[in-house]
């Protein structure tokens, strides 16, 4: 068989059975493979963005990779942004990229650049395969890297794919990936949790599932300590009386306040906070100075068998999430103000929501209007590059199709990658996009607010996304998705009662009152 | 002052008065300044690969560079396709890219990553400002390295930005951006021209101007040698009068067919023909193997001085262009074909228009139908990453005001960078934009057939933009762009000259005849 067909099959040996892309020539014969590999499932996007996106949306909730299949430099180049959101989310992901043949690489033909070089920005493992005979072994090699949690890139040359005399290859099902906690660490944590003294565990990554948050909620109960969650988690379970976790803020202020007077804090796969950006006059790093930190994860470990090893220490049982008596807000009246479309989705998100969370500063209060909602998940944006989203709701939605998937969406990060709705569209997925349209880049004016007192110059219009004023309902329909515009808190309860009682894609354009 | 005003007072001083932006947070101290500095024009982009595409666009026909300014590494990957094409059209662009403070990137917050190591794959000059005494320096450093050819990339931190002590600079008027031409390739080049064995020039970059194309046809008409322009120019100069030159084709085997019987082929500021993308059994060298190729232009050479040389040691002489008179096909009626697309715009292209032609499949034979039209200049896909002619236009309307830019657009690659219009809309740029909609990537289907026989399988509907079918009309006016839907060939010409005739952006969506 020729070395595409290995590559696929390869693939479906391995349990990879999707595959977000948008290819190109130099992937011709991938694409011609696909009618003979059955097991795998090609899912077309009009921007790559949206692949890798959705590929990272897919992984989060799958719990297992997804492939993406991108044309040459240009095609990575244009899926990067998402591929950086993906790798700060540690989302397994399959990223095969289709290189010129490798005789062809020396005549440096329009399209050709250094495909490893930019990948290496956003992949834990990057390989090109150099052989026909090699490359379904190659291809497992990169399944088995991207399981390890992260972007494994694999550039597939043409004459590669082309070439006849390859065979599939097959991840071995045992591969141990999972090491023992860090014990010493974990000695020292416990002691200081034991002290009496101000306490916190911070969790992140994979602690962040029911049995996690469980054993992590009983720790500090057990021991008086805080207990916070990172700042931009990849996936929270949460609602239906799983424990609720405080969020680190995003503003370094808001961060400092809520870690002051903390002597101790224990990482449970999350790292030392930090500011999100810099500024004149603020530390880095947010913990107080004479704060200790302890970081039980290491790369690999089981992280909720270190917090079982964690709780066992320090006599903490493992309780069973509490009753699960919705706490909802009442359903909101008026002006469509933050707390008002907060409060209309804490009315409504359906048991069992998915909610993929880039709702910036307008979104800012349904994390906390919905905590008491039925269970659900909730994804945010790991990596800051705007424009995740609508994609990762897209990858969510294929994952789990008999999922409501909540798409909060800032308008003017939905401008980047909009194109996921015509794949919502074609895959009839059930995705309800909310667009929270501000008509401006909203967390840019705070920040210039801080550095320039002026609000009507040059510099602050460039926050301004009008004009003209952008028509989301007309772009949905463009792309084959229905929506409405809303702009009461009224009409936004009506229309999501409507959105969330039916199946498939819609799109709800909410106007935020001035 | 702070390093932000040294920036932009060096950019303004040395020329650079406008930029193509969507900044962040670690921008905003250099957005702030722009307060400050009336001498550079801001324009808003609403997705990266917009600004440089657009910076490209601009630098085509001014000649000089626009600045882009970025955010961050997810702000370079999403320009970073477009920065790839502008790299094959050696277009100059300053290309800013925002850092987080140099004490804060050894946090590695979370929109933290390796600008450096990206940026490389696309641009000739790569430098971080290390000091905020020494920013206005380097950015200057920056212009003149751009205006050499290429892509310039300065990444800012944000301290250096933010902090006071820095000076504006200014790029020197008279340093020698030019070297003398290659005069043994000259001499061999003119001996071979003269041997009358078949022979052709080459022509690509800058040689296709006024100047450059009429000393080239003499050439050519004097030693009896053929004149081929190469594939993909970056600028061509054409209609009114000018001589007229071959482009070489696409497809490998139409261009080793252009090329058959050649025994010298003299390369003027363009590369040796290569194969777009390798094929099993093609050749990627496309000139005949006992072909001699004379590459007469090196680095940072004046072209039209070579081609002086080369017309004087001929005794070639420089005829200026021909009479203006046009010759137009005429007005089409009926279906919506391939042909009657080109005749229609053939038929009505205005006098000094800017074709930006990302037309593809669709718009292959239009390149033909306007040979005869008055003056006008024609922009491609210089490095085949699509998404780049929406956005080349948008910087060609704004580096030429007085001209009409028609943006010959093929449907699938429209959508990767439709957010162009919402910044034409905003600026009132004179852009008509022609969507060649046949609702697929027909370019992949025809590369599809060559590789396998089944036309309804898994693979091919990959290639097939509906379900659902894209209405860009009401995407267009989504971003505040007007729009109208055409069926048949006399309702485009309707729609052309009604388009024609008014200034501001406009839409034709042009739905092909199946």
């Amino acid at each position: 068989m020729n070395g595409a067909l290995a590559v696929l099959r390869t693939l479906v040996a391995s349990g990879v059975d999707t595959c977000f892309t948008n290819p190109g020539t130099s992937e011709i014969h991938l694409v011609a493979a696909l009618d003979d590999v059955p097991g795998l499932r090609p899912l077309l996007v009009l921007f790559e963005g949206v692949a890798t996106g959705a590929a990272d949306g897919y992984a989060r909730m799958a719990g297992r990779p997804a492939a993406t299949l991108l044309h040459l430099g240009p095609g990575l180049g244009n899926g990067l942004a998402n591929l950086h959101n993906a790798r700060r989310a540690r989302s397994p992901i399959v990223n095969l990229i289709g290189e010129h043949a490798t005789h062809h690489q020396v005549f440096d033909a329009p399209l050709s650049s250094d495909i490893a070089g930019v990948a290496r920005s956003v992949s834990r493992w990057v390989r090109e395969a150099v052989s026909t005979t090699s490359v379904g072994a190659v291809t497992a090699e990169a399944i088995r890297e991207a399981r390890r949690g992260g972007v494994a890139t694999l550039i597939l040359p043409a004459d590669v794919l082309w070439s006849d005399g390859a065979e599939p290859a097959r991840m071995a099902d045992d591969e141990p990936l999972r090491r023992p906690g860090r014990r010493y660490a974990l000695a020292l944590a416990a002691k200081a949790l034991r002290s009496g003294q101000p306490s916190a565990l911070l969790v992140g990554g994979a602690a962040l599932r029911e049995r996690g948050l469980c054993l992590a909620a009983s720790i500090a109960e057990t021991c008086g300590a805080k207990l916070f969650c990172e700042t931009f988690p990849a996936r929270l379970e949460r609602g239906g009386g799983l424990p609720e976790v405080e969020r680190l803020a995003y503003l370094p202020e808001a961060c400092t306040w809520q870690l002051r007077d903390l002597q101790h804090v224990v990482l449970v796969d999350a790292k030392t906070p930090v500011s999100f950006f810099a500024y004149p006059n603020l530390p880095s790093r947010l913990l107080p100075d004479t704060c200790q930190s302890y970081d039980v994860v290491g790369p690999y470990d089981d992280v909720e068998q270190v917090l079982e090893l964690l709780a066992h220490e320090l006599g903490a049982p493992l309780r069973a999430p509490g009753p699960a008596e919705p706490r909802r807000p009442g359903r909101p009246t008026g002006p469509l103000t933050t707390q008002a479309i907060a409060d209309a989705i804490g009315a409504l998100l359906p048991e069992g929501a998915i909610v993929s969370d880039e709702g910036n500063t307008a979104g800012v209060l349904t994390f906390g209007a919905t905590a008491g909602a039925p269970r659900h998940d909730w994804l945010t944006l790991t990596g800051g590059a705007i424009g995740q989203g609508m994609p990762v709701a897209t990858g969510a939605a294929v994952a789990c199709p008999d999922r409501k998937v909540v798409s909060l969406q800032a308008d003017g990060s939905a401008l980047y990658t909009l194109q996921a709705l015509w794949t919502q569209a074609r895959e009839g997925l059930d995705v309800v996009t909310v667009i929270l349209d501000n008509r401006a880049y909203a967390i840019l004016d705070l920040e210039l607010s801080r550095v320039s007192p002026r609000a009507d110059g040059i510099a602050s219009s460039l926050f301004d996304l009008s004009p003209p004023p952008i028509d989301f309902v007309a772009l949905a329909r463009g792309m084959g998705v229905d929506g409405v515009r809303v702009e009461t808190a009224d009409a936004l309860v009506a229309a999501l009662e409507e959105a969330f009682s039916r199946r498939g894609p819609y799109l709800i354009d909410v106007i935020l009152a001035a």
